[in-house]
């Protein structure tokens, strides 16, 4: 696996349990997986030579994240080794723009978009669309991060200075109306079997994914259509491993935000919430083993990131409170307390999704800051 | 973790959840546990430099088995080491002479035994309780060895003589009529808070647990009465940790088999078929976090072991085949294959005991030998 965030720490306990030897790519030897991993080689994964020696390792090569450089992996492929998902699903989770003209292209809905490089034509776009309006850069982003929503031509214009110095594009989206956040994954083989998890509502804090409620509080037949679509671009992109599509639902209608081929933070909320984890599914995905049944155990199932609280202290102190809650599923990442950081999450199960949430959402603000409410980062 | 055997790979899985660092004494570098653990270190827990300097780096020392030197942990503790379990119960479950005297003087129930040196003493046992009986080495036994059912005073000599030999003691046990055997985990913090486990019954091929049916098919006043015996257990002998309690059921009765301070092979199931497992709810109550809850998310829940076959064939090789039945839950211990070394469990989950139990039987089968009719070693 290239990478060794928490994502890749909790798909190495996955691949324990199976009896896979997970090796581990990581930049530093204090990330999250390299704290537990057995194998861990210590590079860059934008090293040539450090990454075909590393892939000359494996059987099959995965990702914990999307930052690689896509022509290094394609030349990796051409030789002979193995990367799932390959380099052409990895190139589009990189490009906004090219997620976007590739989902317009083949019929699924996205929010009116289009690429700019100059005020005037920011201008022409708020014209037709309104203001406010989003600019996001093409490339880069994460967690809010690289997205700005900007009110007039004077914001947009400092954000188009910004581009242009630090030599990235620009695309401008419609600010639509959203009613709710929503995501799914798609587990798919390379053989082309697939299995598709429920839908679930995200709830994001400054740009930052904090909870996750599963299912998703829609009717049945809008989270199979949600679903369905997820299923449909999984196979049109050929995802391999974990595809994680998330969409914004917007009067009843859904278009698609952005994806990620790799375990997902809305994901976190299976381990303990499906019959089978989305990380166990990884594995198994990558390796191109039969894929496990992606069905809730419970009838409501909330997850809450636990985020790095403004005082930087560390949720490891504040384990014994948590513990003494009933029912309450602990992931801690083994990462230093910064504030604003994703140091671990809770998984609650119950019947009731109010209950369910405020059960999850105490017990995320007890290990976050001892306290059972939180002081936001 | 002293030890590194499948027990300590279970635990170590658990441990990283909770972001509690795992430290691993291992034996061999090609251990279960050791395969997948970040820090280990090669060396015996009988030691006494290397036990020393392990614990010297771990906040609490515990154990994946019992076979390590009590006084040389007693000497640590005194030392100011911290062990949990602590010596006087390692060297309790180290020794079934004096686990016997040990819950006869508590009033707990025990087969009828005696110590026996010689072929009179044995003769004299018999003439009150009848031939067979059973002759059992006070120590160093599992899996079935140091156990044998003789039949009459020249079989008994033959034991007598290997126990003369190779210097263990012997105990006499009246055969009781066993109607099931049964066990149950009691998970046990320093400060005295306790969880038990449900009642499971456990099967034995050739002297090794092989399948695991929870909850036990009893009434629930019995399993609530063999739960009560386990707590007390613990509590007399100040168990702390993982205590497993093997019980015998004869009309009616339970009788006390033995007992392993330590996670144990009974008590798989509960990974996917309880609330908290015992793997973390070893390390919550080793290092005296509070106990997660111990109950059973399914009405029935089912662990196969998965046993090297006759033809030494590897389970990794049976896996595509048993992860394409629906909701099997595999465990692989990383372990090279050989003809009767436990190599992994499947746990299914259900609601009919008879239908879990089936698939679970087939699913072991399927990946023991990839064919449902599984070859015994």
């Amino acid at each position: 696996m290239v990478g060794a965030g928490q994502l890749a720490r909790m798909t190495y306990q996955a691949s324990i349990s199976l009896g896979i030897t997970t090796r581990l790519l990581a930049e530093r030897a204090d990330d999250s997986a390299a704290r537990v991993g057995a194998d861990v080689t210590l590079g860059s994964p934008s090293a040539a030579r450090r990454l075909e020696n590393f892939a000359a390792g494996c059987d099959v090569v995965t990702f914990d994240h999307e930052l690689v450089d896509v022509e290094l992996i394609r030349a990796l492929e051409e030789a002979g080794h193995c990367f799932q998902p390959g380099s052409d699903v990895v190139a589009l989770t990189q490009n906004k723009r090219r997620q976007r003209e590739t989902f317009q292209s083949l019929g699924f809905p996205v929010p009116p978009f289009q690429c700019v490089q100059t005020a005037d034509e920011v201008a022409a776009f708020a014209g037709i669309h309104g203001w406010p309006l989003i600019l996001k850069a093409a490339q880069g982003g994460y967690d809010g991060r690289g997205v700005w929503l900007v009110n007039d031509l004077a914001g947009a214009t400092r954000i188009l200075d910004q581009a242009a110095i630090h030599h990235f594009d620009l695309i401008a989206e419609r600010r639509v109306a959203i009613t709710r956040e929503l995501a799914t994954l798609v587990a798919r083989r390379p053989s082309g079997e697939a299995v598709v998890y429920p839908l679930v509502e995200t709830v994001q804090v400054n740009g930052m994914c904090r909870e996750v409620v599963a299912p998703a509080p829609l009717p049945a037949d809008l989270a199979v259509a949600a679903q369905a679509l997820a299923r449909n671009i999984a196979d049109a992109i050929g995802a391999t491993g974990i595809l994680a599509v998330e969409l914004f639902e917007t009067n009843g209608e859904f278009l698609i935000n952005e994806l990620a081929a790799r375990p997902h933070n809305s994901g976190h909320y299976s381990i303990e919430g499906c019959v089978t984890s989305q990380f166990e599914n990884h594995v198994r995905a990558a390796l191109d083993l039969p894929l496990g049944d992606a069905a809730l155990v419970a009838p409501s199932v909330v997850t809450v990131n636990v985020v790095g609280d403004a005082a930087g202290s560390d949720p490891l102190d504040h384990l014994p409170l948590v513990l003494a809650l009933p029912d309450v599923h602990v992931h801690l990442y083994g990462k230093a307390a910064r504030p604003g950081r994703k140091l671990g999450h809770v998984t609650v199960t119950g019947t009731s999704p109010e209950e369910t949430r405020c059960r999850a959402r105490q017990a995320a603000a007890l290990l976050t800051s001892g306290a059972v409410e939180e002081t936001r980062p």
